[in-house]
């Protein structure tokens, strides 16, 4: 059998356990005697489009062990380019680096938009009778993908440490509250995740017994800053001190919002967030007990802080990157790997894959039975749901000199062999 | 000789080891045969004066060993209640309830603030005749106490474990940015410390090469928003991402500043943050690059994760803690407990005692030669004498059901023996 090479992207935000999955993919295509070389495109489907392929076969393999403790994206990069359907060119451009670098398998790390652009090239590579195998592997800290039902995915990688990261920093500004609630008495933080709720949702399993003031401004509800005033004036009346969650998309003002070159709200870049627009609401407002409103946004934090990560989400994470290359050598192509769920408790999951068509371009939101009647807390539905995916203890983490040791994966370029390329959206873009 | 009781209590904002201060205080007086009972004021020493006393002798052992592990200072509480001068009326009820209690000791774990408040009410003590040992116990994550030559104190419990949060979310973020710097090409975060660069200074060990595009805007360096459009244009043109650590204090708008009852600047309260401030210039000013400037605002975060403590910080702030409580055994009264320095490598310290009058209301800025002559760095010299206070390990951690396990104390008073009391500061508050 001939041999072929394969080729590894990631796209989208990154997670603190994308590079878990990075390294299974990588790991179970050097095992393989039918895969040549693995490349690695640096900067997501950017790095494909500009043929910029790092060749991963030669980077250290203690550094490609390192992967699975490396949290965000940073080791080969990547973007938030988006495919646009008519940019046909680009699609051609991808397929046309694969032919010119022997792409026989692609490994595509992200979430619907990525699952969307791999089935696209998935099918454009078929037409043109080019020989391609290509396989998803699902990423999201958001866990907005597939359906609520959870017969197409369970939970995706990356939401059970973001989740635990949320847990924790709960019991920690919960601690901080109690302390300075006369001078400090609401805490605000900011929440990523505009649509669907299951990132603000997880603030709740830092108190699954319900003894905090804490309230979770779930996007679903649909909640206005006069609900939010309301809430808050009783809480402070009950306790003297409140704890609010809100998701960054929680705003009053439209005009706060900025957009990136193509179009999609940036929260991170808005002109005054959610989380400003909260604390200055309750301050001009006023409270009812002594104390101000103060806030925090840990932004990038929540998808990047690998003190947080979760060993139940790292050891999936890894597990998918690995299934999908073995349902890619067993011929299985144009699929996602996936995870399903078996039971709660004790916890228990079976891997399979689902068609990417199902995947791409659709939206999940938190069930409406798991929010609770008040709008800003969650059921004990969730809690069962979410509680098992942040583990129950704490990652191994590589010291030296008293920092973090990631892994160093040098971008080292293979040679160019098709003539440059202009990828379509950039041309609209600085 | 007869047995007296003993009060600690906590001032000011939290740090992840002042509890580790707390158990310092609290095994040294269980020691004691001389120290019948052991009170903790609630929430600090708005506790004295509403003669709100824990009894903290009925605590389990097993949750007092945990303080250790335990962040900020949500288990007695603490408050910004400011003794003002000419409030008498406050100072003798702290005098009065002392009595009442028959407090013979009297242990303030604090900043500068309380430095003052502890050296006045034990000089209005020994003026009224009453017995009465005075310790300070050094806390703050501002390294703010003491005099710029580290003659008075080297460094203050909780710096340490604020510098390791920043030296690791540093490495985060750098990963992050690396990854996504063609849609998310600066990273804002903004620092506590308002006019000591010492929390904004600490990112620098993320990077003691300078491999990272780091700025520190350190509030010594008085840098305008104009420097922050050029200095950063300039990094992206070389490295086309940057990464900038603002301070709180870092703001074109004084009208964004909200003020707590007592005047002070309340910076996380603010109206427009500096993280928001400066994310919006540099996204108005336009970026050399494609991308946005994005931003996080840590907050509470950096003074209470408690997977973020220093190990060394932990134990040091346990030591202070004990040994104030020797010094107050073996007659001194007075003094603050302290830390100084022998060597930066290998590290070692020495405890001491200092005159609270002597660090009283002084602050403590970033010494001139520690900044570098760009105004956005700091020199080698910072990196020798901060790098030892992260540790070299990661800290314990006691987990349950998969969530950090703090201590808990209860909060039960003691019986009252004083009519109620209206503290100062409150009339002129809510």
């Amino acid at each position: 059998m001939k041999k072929r090479n394969a080729l590894v992207a990631q796209s989208g935000g990154p997670s603190p356990v994308i590079n878990a999955s990075l390294q299974g993919v990588l790991e179970a295509c050097f095992q393989s005697d039918r895969i040549e070389t693995v490349y690695a495109a640096y900067r997501g489907i950017e790095g494909v489009l500009l043929e910029e392929l790092i060749d991963m076969s030669k980077q250290p393999i203690e550094e490609i062990r390192r992967l699975k403790n490396t949290p965000a994206a940073g080791a080969i990069g990547s973007c938030r380019y988006k495919l646009k359907e008519g940019n046909e060119a680009d699609f051609q451009r991808i397929v046309d680096v694969f032919k010119a670098h022997n792409i026989g398998y692609f490994f595509y790390i992200g979430g619907n938009d990525s699952m969307d652009t791999a089935d696209k090239v998935n099918k454009l590579a078929h037409e043109q009778g080019y020989e391609l195998t290509v396989m998803g592997v699902p990423k999201t800290i958001d866990n907005d993908l597939g359906d609520e039902e959870r017969t197409i995915i369970d939970h995706t990688p990356g939401y059970g440490s973001c989740a635990r990261y949320w847990a924790y920093i709960i019991q920690n500004i919960d601690e901080e509250n109690r302390a300075m609630c006369t001078s400090e008495c609401v805490s605000v933080i900011q929440a990523m995740g505009r649509d669907s709720g299951f990132i603000t949702a997880a603030a709740r399993l830092a108190d699954p017994n319900r003894e905090m003031p804490l309230q979770l401004y779930l996007p679903e509800s649909k909640l206005s800053m006069e609900d939010l005033l309301a809430n808050v004036d009783r809480e402070l009346l009950r306790s003297g001190r409140c704890i609010v969650v809100v998701p960054e998309s929680f705003m009053t003002d439209p005009e706060s919002q900025r957009r990136d070159g193509f179009g999609h709200v940036e929260y991170g870049a808005s002109k005054t967030t959610a989380m400003q627009q909260v604390v200055n609401a309750l301050n001009e407002h006023g409270l009812p007990v002594r104390g101000q409103a103060t806030g925090q946004v840990p932004g990038v934090l929540q998808r990047g802080v690998s003190l947080h990560a979760s060993v139940v989400d790292r050891e999936e994470a890894y597990a998918l990157g690995k299934n999908a290359v073995e349902y890619a050598l067993s011929g299985i192509t144009g699929k996602m790997a996936t995870i399903l769920r078996n039971s709660d408790e004790p916890y228990s999951v079976r891997y399979d894959n689902v068609p990417l068509s199902v995947v791409a371009n659709r939206v999940r939101y938190l069930p409406k039975e798991w929010i609770a009647p008040s709008g800003i807390d969650v059921t004990d539905d969730f809690i069962r749901y979410a509680r098992p995916l942040i583990g129950d203890s704490m990652p191994s983490i590589e010291l030296e000199g008293g920092l973090q040791r990631f892994a160093r994966i040098k971008p080292v370029f293979v040679d160019k062999k098709l003539p440059d390329y202009t990828p379509c959206n950039f041309q609209s873009t600085r």
